[in-house]
């Protein structure tokens, strides 16, 4: 891996858009070099995105040596702006591997491909749909791992968070516990999985199947949600994934302060509505129940923190966490009685 | 446009499997010249599918005048099978317009695509997504046309042709009803709309919502419905589907004799039950309504079907009609009602 990574996040109009930078630099610091965004070139990952430590910003690639770039910024919709599109042509004029997660293929982009071919640069789209596609057969639910499927209020809710905590929290407890990525940003820090966003719509089901069964042999698979069964952009990629990976439990993710949509008019039901209905929706497929509630806290002091922990228990009489801030140890709990039933 | 069109039914396992050649027959019967089918040459359309009268088969593209061929199975997944190849490619080599529904794209196949360049051979992949794609705006919802949408308790329900139906029904009342075609054969019949099951998943929303809001001043807006929100294969599209147009009355299409999904191990709800879910999984972006159930009842004598009908009626609460075999009065009755309130 031509490592450490320069990590593109130019344009992003708030942290949230940057989620494959805050990814990185929360489970790969290591990997990575530098940020680069001329507007905040001298500071600090910390400063501008709120996690990162000293990992300094750059205005150019001149600035820092680097294996390779990834782009740290998911706009809805993935496409490859201006500024992006410099900082990419220019990556891979010096030879420099791209890591790309937007809709927007590098590979696909004449232009760039032409670059990338001359220079050998090695370009890695990551929302490139597997070369073979296939329906659902129905079949993970037969799969012998219990399947942990973290699902949301929203987009931008941390699923994938929790759903690497979770793993990590069962792992260290001795458990074959794995993460399986359904986004860009899990891909890029597990180093597998699929982009299930970007697969023609008949086939989301069957292409998490197959990586389900692919993982067919761990004790519990701890599979990252998507969108939301309301949500009125996404709920054809969250419907397929739930009813491709046929889960055993879900975990609820919300976020405690966030009234509307993240970017998209309109309001997410409660959460126990949320919970009723996923669980619903999945048990269409395979019999599931919900087992706890993970709430984003971030915004809230720690007694606010804790009241809408305990809100959320009381409206749906499921253990709530917010992974990040006190632990997940109520989720470990919770996956534990659930698996032992 | 080059008709009159061969269309090609090789390999289709049963009648259901040659859905565009169906379509075409019993919409757009002028425009077919024969059906080819080697296995089948010397018979007509009426004996292989049911449909179609004394429209000839022809073993090859030698025995019929025609100006192009059109692809007139949908088997599951989509793909090319060697026999259609061979006749796709002997079509191309006589410079014959393709019209091909699978996801497989004749355009985008390296020796198919070489072949349509050297003869002059137009290719029309209906399933390429549109070159556009955006994420949906939760906008259909606002549209002022009145938006039924007929979904169903599985696949190759009727979905398409009680859609179709219904909106000539009302279009002989003099009401300015439209038909949206969502699949293939729906727009072969039609000449518009759009391939969703084929769209990236994040573009479903949007790409019906777009469609949609270019018939916005229709008086009633008819869109065709997509697999089945229960059904482990293609709930993905249903859900992107419904959400994305919004619907203000539904009509809930079944099969009065099929038990299992077709081609697909598990078995639907009941038919209240899905009236229910349908209904409350639309209504979380728009309030909609169900306002009939559609059976086929193909397979049952005339007192079976009477029998069938009154049992969903019995069991949903809503009028019951088989569009084909006993006309569309109650749906249109129903349309209206709806419309009027």
């Amino acid at each position: 891996v031509p490592s450490p990574y320069v990590l593109l996040i130019e344009g992003a109009p708030d942290p949230l858009a940057a989620k494959p930078a805050i990814g990185m630099l929360r489970y790969r610091r290591r990997d990575v070099a530098a940020l680069l965004d001329p507007k905040h070139a001298g500071s600090t990952a910390e400063a501008v995105l709120g996690i990162g430590g000293d990992v300094p910003v750059v205005a150019s690639l001149d600035d820092v040596r680097a294996g390779g770039v990834v782009i740290g910024t998911a706009p809805g919709g993935g496409r490859l702006d201006p500024a992006l599109r410099r900082s990419v042509r220019d990556a891979l004029a010096r030879g420099l591997e791209v890591v790309n997660g937007l809709h927007e293929l590098v590979g696909d982009d004449p232009e760039l491909r032409a670059l990338a071919a001359r220079t050998g640069a090695p370009v890695r789209d990551l929302r490139r749909p597997p070369a073979r596609l296939a329906l659902s057969e129905n079949r993970a639910r037969h799969a012998p791992c219990f399947r942990i499927h973290t699902v949301g209020t929203d987009g931008c809710v941390g699923k994938m968070t929790v759903a690497l905590e979770l793993t990590a929290a069962l792992a260290r407890e001795g458990v074959d516990a794995r993460f399986l990525a359904t986004g860009q940003t899990g891909m890029l820090i597990s180093g597998g999985g699929v982009a299930v966003d970007a697969i023609p719509a008949d086939f989301v089901a069957g292409a998490i199947e197959a990586e389900v069964l692919a993982r067919r042999d761990a004790e519990v698979l701890v599979i990252e949600g998507q969108g939301s069964l309301a949500h009125p952009q996404f709920s054809a990629v969250t419907l397929g994934l739930l009813h491709g990976c046929a889960p055993d439990a879900l975990v609820l993710c919300g976020d405690a302060t966030r009234t509307g949509y993240r970017g998209c008019d309109g309001t997410p039901p409660s959460l126990d509505a949320l919970v009723e209905l996923y669980v619903r929706m999945a048990s269409l497929i395979h019999p599931a129940r919900a087992i706890a509630v993970a709430l984003r806290t971030a915004g809230l002091d720690d007694a606010g923190a804790r009241r809408a922990l305990a809100d959320a228990t009381a409206r749906t009489g499921l253990p709530a966490a917010d992974a990040l801030r006190f632990g997940c140890a109520p989720l470990v709990a919770a996956a534990r009685a659930a698996r032992g039933r």
